[in-house]
């Protein structure tokens, strides 16, 4: 989960959660603000809610997290059955207003509102082909080419439409579309990004990237939306239909398990938090290594620490206090400051470390520069051995379908071995779990991408049409 | 000049101020500021700038007059040769944030920004012919329709797509555009809307909707962009061509004599000051009336009380004092407060009007709600005879070029006879200038709208496509 | 009026305006907001309003103009009978958060709200004689002082403390003092600063600043709270007490005639407008100028160029304009654009003085920086000769009693005689109303403060406790 | 630690953090905003910075996070040597702006500021008995009691006059005074709450509520303000003076242990993580309880949990997910949506919990109003068995020293026995440690006050002088 202190973070991002309800005897405005509270660890740029009365389709967004950009008077407004809801990560590049979703146009075929969870790794080509055919666009955003596509789609339904479009995109998508007395769960037949939908106590349904958000809504019999499916919600019925053919294997993100996913939500016919779990029994297997006590960086960590010591005996105890006070400031700590340790987000529990030998358990090491002074605050506290465990492979590749991960040249396991990085950070052992270790522990063969980790993409890729591409564009 | 204060204003109002500049030594952002400052009577609700460096545009607009948008912070960014502004009239109907202007989108030539004054009285059938096209639109205003249709213009240069696009936009517009190198002043060829260019002293030029923006930035050399013109800004040259002929007649907007334009504004080789007087001075010798004061309902109709006092020997004074603190509030005097007579916008100067036989000029009667307050205030501080007198004829039909008169049903001309609204007024006499009379002052016989006055509207008029029929299908 | 523009204002300012009102059957704290709102000229950096019910008090300020401090929310929690309200001029010196009043504390003899216009030339001794009391004061205003003191007044009764604290306050005071049933209105002997009372057509009362607001509120019977009188509106009654006697003579401020009250105001047995049209009768008796136009700087010499006309047979024109939007801006011209003559608040209408010989009306010459860029602004219009006339003496002595005019050395007519004054201005001429010619137009001999023109102060004055010294003691 | 979502809390509630600094080479603004920012669990209603530099004192304040009050624009004019800082708690009645600390004021010993942590039980009497001195108080705060009393204190020296006010304090303050070039630490002699002093590495010291905050600066040779001390920071020296003697016993506030205090705070020679897992170790040993997994409440309950799963063999596991996305909104879930079991802070991880024996670990029972919807999605998710187990006695009296634990009404353990809150909560049995089984965990038989538990207050308490009793007063 991503904060705005000075102390760095180094963790991958997510693009985005979405959430879609159809609840006739409910405030869906409201429904809808509710689920993107419980989605807000997947983006905390901006948020934005789009409701359909069957006639029209009103629309608030804004920057910031949810819990800013609405309040009951800007709620109020948007009234009517139908609503689909966005929350955005927050990239330095391109925070502006233009960007934030739900997109919501007109079309010849009536008002339409998209939101969306992914990437598409053919976006430059679909954007230029829209440029040639004589639309202007505003953003720099892949939702508003899909957007744009549906505009111009053929077909006489929408889900003629929606048929239409989805093979020409490729990459992740996870989408929720809104019509004027319907709304549409749409999602890539690789199955990229989780989305789930379920039924609402009180009539209805709804639609959540996480299954911890429909729990939140009340929701009961949550299932996926399967890879390749459209699932349709109306006041007519909720009706599926598979309008690609998923594919095999698919190649679903092992990102959500490891550090994206709330822990009580449920992906893949498992549980978040059950699988890091295994994560940490799995390294303790795999290395076993003497040691006192084992620590989490906190607060993704800890399900697998607490595997870990299931597993190797090691106890479990808290070793890292984080500042929960996520907020953004600008204010930086002079470099005095910074170099008498000022310790922002994370403070040290001495008690719980000094002279004792420490296994550490953090989810990844993406850029590298946050794992050398949690070591050098371990040391400081007095503890005598550290010992690092990380449970995923090293990251050598970047995501292109929708994972902030930096560029290879980010990448610290793309330029240092793991002695090397070992040395960097300088704590006395690292070990990264393995790629079937992994997989033992999400308890599948296949059916993931594991790109990042080997560099073969379940896609061919084109680096130019990347949305750093496409932002250049926009821009120039 | 608009305000929002409980006290109804029934001045028609204007849609909007455009600005250009072309300026290779200067501050381009900043300069376009304060031109946008000089416009600011033209438009309250919204402003926005957008500057080109070459290669990309930036933009900056929102909510407010021009010097609550803009602060250094946000002007910083602006960097480069060429810039646009607009500044938007405060409508209630549709003061969504995705109205405000100046647009800007990719399109297949490049980046391409638009700011426009007017109204297109064909709008609604070039949206649809948009939509048809599989466009998508995301506001309700017709300069997005100018937008995409650019964005899928005919032509290898912008010049010719400008021209492509010309003969299909029936209706007002004065339009600035940006390429990233280029900045276009484009009219159409009834002149409805003014619209100059001036030379500037440290090199370059500007564009705006009105002289008096150019003498402000410190303009040489002003004139008219002509009807049909389009003039081009960039690095080469100053270049002007005749896209279209102007029409034979023009149709120029009295309105901008009457009331919307800065009295130092020039126009149609007229100051407006000028006029004003002259209007004064011709309702003077249509009506003689015996009279003890001349007094305006400020601001704009003192020119033409002065002219009034010069032709007629009555002598000018002040009667009304307007509170000068324009600025919205949305708190209203209860029923009982406004039962007492809270005088919220106008005082009388008793002394000035108690006993006295008053002529009280006023630009127009739209909706007829203000006169009637002002003539009971006069009473109330004693004045013997109230006789108003207008500087235009009864208005009875709305504008469809870019004016908001208000529909049919809301002007009081078209429901009722002169000696009906003397008698809802209650004033002792009611006199509005002859279209001949208001012809003089404005010293021709044609080359300008009178639709307002007479109904005859200088292009066929679909009612449908009316700016009010865009915003419903928008909504819908 | 002031105003916030980078083209420089050379009035005098006003401190504050205040509001005081009684009203049993009224929403007493929106019928104060409209007060204010009627006062704004007298201070536009911050205002506030205090309410009581009988038990307590509820207060809201804020920094801003009236309109913008004050929304239906937070008028919504003061409720009650009582109130009072202030609006305090703009000071770049202490425009801090603590300075806004009303002031509110609680004292042994009840809660106690407390808002001014004025200013004690004594304050800084009673602010050392509070100190030494053991007592903290939190902010640099006088304010505080008079409320300090009146939370420890002698006596058994509010009448009796303010009565006990009157002697000892030298100096300017128009007050309201609200206690949680009882609106005071205090004035100081020497009736520097304007105070008036009305009668409420729904019942109870209204103390304003300014005749002109109780008007905006519907009253009637209007008189002076007169000099070193208390007015105390209750549910009981109505009473009046002479406190104090009236000071023989009477030090009413000049400048409320000839610049900071509304024209429609009446003060003194006069009405504001008529004195400036008497002001500028005098100008054109004592100097008669052969010219063929007379132009008012707007807003303030508006009247008295009427009156210049009418005295004259010159006939009057407007011969600026006035940018009207009146808001903060922090964003300045950069110097080439300054340097090219731009003109951000005034524009002239060249047609009305080219090749003309121009007499142009001020209210008066304080620190000397605005006549030359407007006689530079006539020149270049073509102005054949300019004639500059002023309707008060030259200022060359701050003052002590609440307004702005700088300290000596800003004062240009301290460090210039007349003809130096004309040559840096660079006009043709330029002539000083006599004081006896000024004093003809207000109609008395005696009873008006001539500090600013003449250094004879009606009190004895100790520059070391002037508000500039309380504010460097504040801060330190 | 306190939220803002529509989910209940039922943790008492701390009033204050406060820092001070002393640092020659350091930007003392930035240093307090990051001591403030690591005390922001103690409270987030507001927060404020005074700076001195030995001449005048600067002051930044207002409502919302440390993060939201403060920018680099407003940090900036604090330049100084010498800080203090605070960080306020969230109540309901009184969050207006007059009580946001530091205060400030100028006194006849120069200006003074001051920031306090605590609760006066005499305040009632000390506030009349500046009343009837004639000093007005503008707020509700016992902490402007605190600061007005200091202006009129006796002594030649600021350590005087804190010496003389001292004894006359009854109740909880840990106070930070700064004048324009001291800071002073003062802490009452029963040692109420937590104050600690530690050594810049740059120079200079810092105070603060925790010493976790000071660790974060980078201090060393931390040590406990003691009871009764006066420890002042200045160019000089520290210096550290016994004012009072300390009580004996002391009554240290054990709620410090239980919940306040960040984990890594080290208090009365404890770690507070050691304290809480010893406060699980005695729960585990006072009932052993057959079990399949013991849960927190997070975070607070975490180490209490970790010390019961030592103690009894039971594995530790997560079993609720907070949403910790901490931030207010006004935003409520509808009847309906509450009623569906709409869970807004808490998710359970279902995984971990059914069909098992479950073990729950919270701080305290307040209000208990949270208990039972926890235990109800436990029994949702399938929990066989929940025995709540509470680190703390009941508590059943409130506490007059700064905490803010409710009323008697509010207090669930003064109306209902054991066995009825059990039944209320509707959980399988309910625990609470003994007050011996604390002591014990605390490692202590004496010096912490247990009134909250026993009703035995460490000094005489006379209800109507509590803070509520103020706040009526001073809103009347």
């Amino acid at each position: 989960m991503s904060d705005f202190l000075p102390f760095p973070d180094d963790s991958p991002h997510e693009e985005c959660g979405v959430i879609g309800v159809y609840a006739p005897h409910e405030d869906v405005a409201r429904m809808t603000f509710f689920g993107l509270f419980a989605l807000q660890h997947r983006g905390q740029e901006a948020a934005g809610i789009a409701v359909a009365d069957g006639e029209s389709i009103h629309l608030h967004k804004g920057s910031g997290l949810v819990a800013q950009v609405f309040n009951p008077a800007n709620l109020e407004p948007l009234k009517g059955h139908y609503a689909i809801g966005h929350t955005r990560y927050s990239t330095t590049g391109s925070p502006a207003a233009r960007n934030i979703q739900p997109f919501l146009i007109e079309t010849m075929y009536g008002p339409l509102a998209v939101a969306h969870n992914g990437n598409l790794v053919n976006a430059g080509e679909l954007r230029q082909s829209l440029l040639r055919r004589g639309i202007g666009l505003s953003s720099s955003s892949d939702t508003e080419v899909l957007t744009m596509m549906l505009a111009g789609a053929h077909g006489s339904t929408w889900d003629e439409r929606l048929r239409w479009a989805m093979p020409q995109w490729q990459g992740a998508y996870s989408l929720v579309v809104m019509t004027r007395d319907c709304v549409y769960a749409v999602r890539d037949p690789w199955g990229f990004r989780p989305l789930s939908v379920g039924m609402l106590p009180s009539g209805g349904h709804a639609i959540a990237s996480e299954s911890g958000a429909l729990v939140t809504l009340g929701c009961q019999a949550i299932r996926e939306v399967m890879p390749g499916e459209i699932i349709a919600l109306s006041n007519k019925a909720l009706t599926v239909s598979q309008a690609l053919p998923p594919m095999a294997p698919l190649a679903r993100c092992v990102f959500e398990h490891i550090y994206f996913s709330r822990p009580d939500s449920y992906w893949d016919d498992r549980w978040v938090h059950h699988v890091r779990q295994h994560l940490g029994e799995e390294l303790a297997r795999e290395l076993p290594t003497p040691a006192d006590v084992v620590i989490p960086v906190p607060d993704s960590s800890t399900p697998a620490s607490i595997g870990y010591a299931f597993a190797s005996g090691v106890p479990f105890n808290d070793g890292f206090i984080k500042n929960r006070y996520i907020g953004r400031t600008f204010i930086e700590p002079t470099d005095s400051l910074r170099k008498q340790g000022i310790a922002m987000k994370f403070n040290v529990i001495s008690d719980n470390v000094r002279d004792k030998r420490v296994i550490v358990i953090d989810d990844s090491i993406v850029r590298g520069n946050t794992s050398g002074p949690l070591v050098h605050l371990l040391r400081q506290a007095g503890a005598k051995e550290i010992h690092l465990r990380i449970t995923c492979p090293p990251i050598k590749h970047p995501c292109f379908m929708g994972v902030d991960m930096g560029t290879y040249n980010e990448l610290i396991a793309h330029r240092l071995s793991v002695a090397e990085i070992q040395k960097h950070i300088a704590c006395d052992s690292l070990y990264f779990l393995s790629l079937e270790g992994m997989m033992r522990a999400v308890g599948r063969t296949d059916g993931y991408c594991q790109a990042c980790f080997t560099g073969q993409y379940p896609l061919a890729i084109d680096p130019n049409q990347t949305k750093t591409g496409f932002e250049k564009a926009a821009a120039s």
